[in-house]
């Protein structure tokens, strides 16, 4: 059974519309600031998260009363705050201009500061009420998260989970910042970081924790928990490898991104580690001169990185993890692990969730 | 009874001791980084806001059990990490090179990068490290307040509590954020806005939340948390006051920041508009021209201020204020509201938090 995507939407409509009232009330012209974050949550993207939030609920046995299940999707809810939280900052991080095929937040107070005839530099007022919107949205989600798990009675489960996966989701953009800074040319090395940055940056944040925190809300039994975890964190890195493959071949109607925008902005991923390990000489140099560098021919980029059989090794790679992270489910035939329902709704995710165009 | 800053500071350490060895069992480059967080929340300032939650746990009827005020030394050790976020995140919205006498956590990190021979642009490398440092810190300490009020069995007294302080804090930055843009040179208009600001940015979040935070642990009725709320407000307000004085008047070795740093900023303080409204002609020019002016002469617009006599009118409001928040304690003689120790404590506290060189 998937999220019901209306229900979810509703907890979140009401949920900032609360919020919103909150903020108003200190000074109503705080209200185009606060609709920003709103519009930029509701907008959405794919929900993944609260997917596999509810796939980690029913694994574990949690029931749908509509009572209980309230208390999920308000956790579901959260997890979408912290998401926007998260990419809100990112952008600012990234410098970028745009995210789902719309100007990023900073990006758009900045024309608000513009068309409003305020004073001062718009461009970083428009990074100030990004990092205070993102602050927000944070916090929001904290307030959420406290709440939905106090009402099912698993706060002491699902605490410890919840902080691993905000200290997780901060380390990995941390390392990120740190090893795109980072002057190693070693293969080896940036293959390493690569990974462990999808690990904790994606993986963990997108499918493991967010499995585990609905099975800890359910109170699920640990095997069930550790086959979750398994999973996600096979499953996880394989749908980051399908991004990066996007980022630079992917059709920016379906990406909301210009083409080669990870070209361009210099993203150190694992399809251009493992392109960099299979290419010498001039090919080598000529991609290294043009990642990173504004105004690079990224179809060239895209070309040599093509010739070198990365992007080949990462769909094989995104193969065997798929299939590494649904065995991981099993259990024996004698006392499977995961119900027959959330088995289904987890295999048809995997595939959603590395799937070419999704 | 005040807050024992050794026991303070000994569970701030062990908490950060163990969030820093999950970073780096995440990755071990990043500790130098969480360092500089764990260096920031340890210089530590004022601890005013572990006093007030204290002085609202003890006004409350909250014991001295050692096991029991663990939990609310946990909960105010969140009160500084918040604090880390806030003055973080504000200094690099504010773009201040220095805090408490130091480089800002962005400059200090932006410094790390060159020693370090990074690639890419240092100024934006710390930037973006302070707002990921700012979002741990934020994240850190939710979880200390939601693990402090869970041991207390007191959450769903505590988190509206800490939801509403959380969205004034920044709804009070947004709000400073704009203000400081705005074209207005209403001086109503501008007054209006001032002790806005002042509410909800500093007084709400310093003062009054935090009394009404450690009264809520504790279980206190409804007539002890208003009066400690309306206590709360009027010395808040009065503490910005006298550091809005401070940053005009105070000196650089006790505030740690440059003499008169306030006027380069531009920060729209009471006492500026409260100077502005008293002035005309070529001294509200000058004044005018010279606030938020790099290279501007601040002893100079010190002087017209001063010469306005904003400055007295601003010690007048702060004793006025400390002396009706003090008075919202009383109650009467025969049901007094306060206990006589936390009484004392908050008599105390109102005068060091309003004093001219606190």
């Amino acid at each position: 059974m998937p999220v019901d995507p209306d229900r979810l939407q509703a907890v979140i409509s009401a949920e900032l519309a609360q919020r919103r009232a909150e903020v108003v009330t200190i000074d109503g012209r705080l209200a185009p600031l606060v609709d920003l974050l709103i519009g930029f949550v509701a907008d959405g993207g794919k929900r993944l998260r609260p997917e596999f939030l509810w796939c980690g609920w029913t694994a574990a046995g949690g029931g749908d009363d509509p009572a209980t299940t309230a208390a999920v999707y308000r956790v579901g809810a959260a997890l979408e705050l912290i998401q926007a939280c998260a990419l809100i900052h990112d952008d600012v991080i990234d410098r970028s201009d745009s995210r789902r095929g719309r100007p990023s937040t900073h990006r758009a107070v900045a024309k608000e500061h513009a068309d409003a005839g305020l004073t001062g530099d718009a461009e970083h007022y428009g990074v100030s009420a990004a990092i205070l919107l993102g602050d927000l949205a944070l916090a929001w989600a904290d307030d959420l998260v406290a709440e939905g798990a106090l009402a099912l009675d698993a706060l002491d489960r699902a605490l410890p989970v919840w902080r691993a996966m905000r200290t997780e989701v901060l380390a990995g953009q941390m390392l990120d910042l740190l090893v795109t800074a980072s002057t190693t040319t070693d293969p080896a090395q940036q293959e390493a970081d690569a990974l462990r940055i999808n690990r904790y940056k994606t993986a963990a944040y997108t499918v493991e924790r967010p499995l585990q925190l609905g099975a800890a809300l359910a109170g699920g039994a640990a095997s069930t928990i550790a086959a979750l975890r398994a999973y996600g964190t096979d499953v996880g890195i394989a749908f980051q490898l399908r991004d990066d493959l996007l980022g630079v071949y992917g059709d920016p109607a379906v990406t909301g991104k210009p083409a080669g925008d990870d070209l361009v902005e210099g993203k150190r991923t694992l399809l251009l580690a493992t392109a960099r390990a299979a290419l010498t000489g001039q090919l080598l140099a000529e991609l290294d001169a043009g990642i990173g560098t504004p105004g690079a021919d990224v179809d060239r980029l895209a070309g040599i990185i093509a010739g070198s059989g990365a992007p080949d090794a990462m769909e094989q790679r995104i193969s065997q993890l798929v299939a590494s992270g649904l065995a991981a489910l099993g259990g024996s035939d004698d006392s499977p692990l995961i119900g027959d329902g959330a088995l289904a709704r987890l295999t048809e995710l995997a595939r959603l969730a590395t799937a070419r165009r999704f």
